[in-house]
């Protein structure tokens, strides 16, 4: 028998992928395949230069009232950026390195506490270093690589993925060809795959 | 002390509001403040022509794969309409006459149960007389008082209200001035009310 697994398609500027990550980080029963990726493309085909938490304004004035009750549903930290949505091109392209090493869910856990907790820039070289070296990791090299054409292009490949998925928003889960959107479906993507 | 009550503002073209609107026709325990209004005008103040489902066809797919699921996870029945945004108007304008009846919790569930379960055209006067008589009452008078001028007043000054509170989408809950988006948070604002 098969461990189970499910795929979680996250952005590190999303609020919502923030109580996703953070939860699956936590969760030690389901193998996790982290797929981080930009959510600036998607919204791009849509005709959108920007997150519809933006360019929606009820909606968006929703999300800061609905953001605070889930964390205090999930056991999370809270505190609202004060930029939004952040840059997450760094953060990605370092994540893209991670994937398969032991340290992403911690990685991604923390940019993620980074944006959401602690109100700091992820788009900026110096906080996504200080967050390689706190997990004892050279951010140094890591940030080179993370800058290099080969893996810059393999970014590029994700958000072809991403839109040959038919993604159109993050948090997104796969289990098997199963799709289940939002950080409220994931409990159910989370049965569907220990269901097996 | 009062007894818990929530204000539950839906359109009985939305799928997500079909489900909220069968439990809560269910449950005996909160006092449901019905609020039947249009996405229409909503939309319209986006620049959308159509619901998002419809425009956004990723996402509209996805809905589709949603929803079977969801109607399992609530015990609820599910056939994908047909006809995908239909016509609410006249259901919304005979639900504002029932909005304080004793009949309102079953005349909405069965429209949508007409929409969502049986596939029938809500739009057509003949399914709402249909299911006006189902539960015994009187189908021509009520259609006659729904198509008034003064109950079409009353409805275009529903959806101003709507846009006040600042609504964007449906269903949408309140509990006294708190707002809860979306099916997926029923269970948070009914806890709510009953917290007090």
């Amino acid at each position: 028998m098969t461990a189970p697994e499910i795929a979680c398609w996250f952005d590190f500027a999303s609020n919502y992928s923030y109580l996703s990550v953070l939860r699956l980080a936590r969760q030690k029963d389901v193998i996790v395949r982290w797929k981080p990726f930009l959510l600036g493309p998607i919204f791009a085909a849509q005709g959108w230069n920007n997150s519809p938490f933006v360019l929606q304004k009820d909606k968006g004035d929703y999300v800061w009232q609905d953001m605070p009750r889930e964390c205090v549903k999930y056991g999370l930290p809270w505190r609202q950026p004060s930029e939004f949505p952040r840059r997450s091109l760094l953060a990605a392209r370092v994540a893209l390195l991670g994937e398969h090493q032991p340290w992403m869910a911690e990685f991604c856990a923390r940019v993620m506490l980074a944006n959401f907790e602690h109100d700091e820039d992820i788009g900026n070289a110096d906080v996504i270093a200080a967050i390689l070296t706190s997990i004892g990791l050279d951010a140094p090299a890591l940030l080179a690589a993370a800058q290099s054409d080969d893996n810059k292009a393999r970014l590029r490949a994700r958000s072809e993925e991403a839109a040959a998925l038919h993604l159109f928003g993050a948090p997104t889960f796969f289990v098997g060809a199963e799709m289940y959107w939002g950080n409220d479906r994931l409990s159910d993507a989370l049965s569907r795959a220990t269901r097996g």
